[in-house]
């Protein structure tokens, strides 16, 4: 990263990974960023497709021997999915002023380590949260090149997307408690099995997302207890996560899932409880910056579609500090968070072209 | 065991463990056996009630100066619950003949480590599988007591069943493929959600069992991949039981789920694969072990049901090569492989009584 892309390098005090190339300012600087970690089971260009992106800009501004008025920095933000600790986007949302010390000592991973802790030995100083801060007296503007992780560009054959927005994203833990009990000596009337009640939960979440636009609903998550072939499950925990760009659509889904749950809990004599978390609220990228890269599409004849994300991204909490616009990549087939996941390289070398382009105008535009 | 109940102990072929209390002849000998492991979260009652009340049958007989015509034999036998290798009562499988030598070599624990291997490093001699099965010359008759496991004697507040025979066992492994991908990006309409798919499925086994007499079916087991938050999980895989003691119910119930499966299979564009596993047919114990409880339940004046087991025993193997029977104990609420299970010391002690003395009537019972 410093020798090749010219940068200096860093860890801030939340563990964000930023290299930084020198302007002609001190500040403000103009923002690259992505992350590089991924999910469980999940694929090679979520997230590394931005970051390499921003590292070739800075590469290419070295190599041209561009000057550019304003620092520019490219960011590794710490852990976007969800890790051990439960949390996504932990580092941008920290730079956002959005995490908490309440955060650090409450989220623990399996071995009962706090998120601070985690954060310390890596080489962040959890203690001084408050500087990993930033505001928009010190970023111009933030620019994220992402793969779309949904089939619209591939399925349209079109190399890029301007992301005009983020869905907001609401999760739930449901826990479905019955009775466990054998499976031969239980008569089918005297049960209360929680993995039968689990299973309605799933269907009415799909049905409930089916017949709302544009809100989709998912549970990624089931864990039976005690999960063995001849016990009837006495507990079941599902992991559930909503998303729409429309907030009340969100709210509404929930509000008819409470009352599908309470109805099958009645009858069913099983216990269900739900907490919702509130991830992130819809975000609507600045309009200025989505009109400069529309300006530099048109001007480097690459086709392109605006869209929303379905996907959180750091993006959206970077986008409550300073202006900030995100680019897009097809996914081919649509699939991303798996081992099939894949993007062409001409599309991730197009976009960097435009992601270049475009803070290339941001850098010389007149002072705001 | 040795000393207390005055045995003679041995570790069979296939690691069942055996105590001998010598006879006035060499053979045939009676048998009173049952298990001590339990299921992951279990009780303290399932299994062991059995092995404490024939051990109190041998200390009874040292302490009265009994002497026995026939050897009486106390077998604790191996791995009666699904152990690690996913197959339930391998001990007496084994002294039925029923365990095979493609058995020990094919069944493998999360390890690797193969059935064989690990009965003999607890001391056992898998290469003399034969050895280990024995048949009607040298066992007079089999007798085990057991917890219910159900709740007919605990609602009925009867102390003691006398059970007429055992449900068969069929169960079968359901592998449910979709297409994992993200959970904010792909359309409601574009999924092939593998756990809303198998949601479907475990309602299906439900409603079936619902529907017919005396079948009882149950899917415990459930894991679903990558099983994280924000992913469709693109497979499931489930484990069901179905029991009857009616073996064309549970051949006709895997029809109607088959139906079902192909169904649903193709309305969603998910794969389904079942395999079938029949664990046990029915088996009805014989009629003389059954009329001499009885009588001596009305001689000691012990009030008892008779009924129908519904969960799978020892005994259903042993009954394969000699003449065999149960005694049942009330389980408390009928609960049992939990941790609240639980029966009253009295009703151990009662059927230990009936035991004991259905062992000396057919001890003393002319020769056959």
């Amino acid at each position: 990263m410093e020798q090749e892309a010219g940068l200096e390098v860093r860890v801030d005090e939340l563990g964000n990974l930023v290299g930084r190339r020198k302007g002609k300012k001190e500040k403000p600087s103009i923002l690259i960023g992505s992350h590089i970690d991924t999910v469980r089971g999940g694929g090679r260009f979520d997230g590394v497709s931005g970051v390499i992106g921003g590292l070739e800009v800075a590469r290419l501004f070295r190599e041209a021997g561009f000057t550019n008025d304003h620092p520019l920095e490219v960011v590794v933000f710490l852990a976007e999915e969800p890790s051990p600790f439960g949390l996504s986007t932990i580092g941008s949302r920290a730079m956002a002023g959005k995490l908490t010390g309440e955060h650090l000592t409450s989220l623990k991973d399996r071995d009962g380590r706090d998120l601070g802790t985690a954060i310390r030995e890596m080489g962040g100083r959890p203690e001084a949260l408050q500087e990993a801060k930033r505001s928009s007296d010190d970023i111009l503007a933030y620019l994220e090149l992402h793969i779309e992780q949904g089939p619209d560009l591939f399925q349209n054959k079109i190399p890029l997307g301007i992301v005009k927005g983020i869905v907001g994203i609401s999760r739930a833990k449901i826990e479905v408690t019955g009775m466990n009990n054998h499976a031969g000596t239980t008569p089918m009337s005297a049960r209360k099995d929680s993995l039968a009640a689990a299973s309605e939960v799933v269907l009415a979440v799909e049905k409930i997302c089916r017949g709302e636009e544009g809100l989709v609903g998912t549970v990624g998550k089931i864990d039976a207890f005690p999960n063995v072939l001849n016990v009837i499950p006495g507990k079941v925990v599902l992991g559930m996560d909503l998303r729409s760009l429309n907030a009340e659509g969100i709210d509404q889904a929930f509000r008819l899932l409470r009352m599908d749950l309470d109805r099958m809990s009645e009858r069913r004599g099983v216990q269900v409880r739900m907490e919702r978390q509130v991830v992130s609220i819809p975000v609507t990228f600045e309009a200025g910056i989505i009109e400069r890269i529309r300006r530099v599409c048109h001007r480097l004849r690459i086709p392109f579609q605006e869209m929303i994300s379905g996907a959180g991204h750091d993006a959206m909490h970077i986008a409550q500090i300073a202006r900030a616009g995100m680019i897009f990549v097809p996914s081919q087939g649509g699939r991303s968070h798996c081992p099939e996941e894949w993007t062409e390289f001409e599309h991730i070398s197009q976009a960097t072209s435009v992601l270049a382009s475009t803070i290339v105008e941001i850098d010389q535009e007149d002072e705001r």
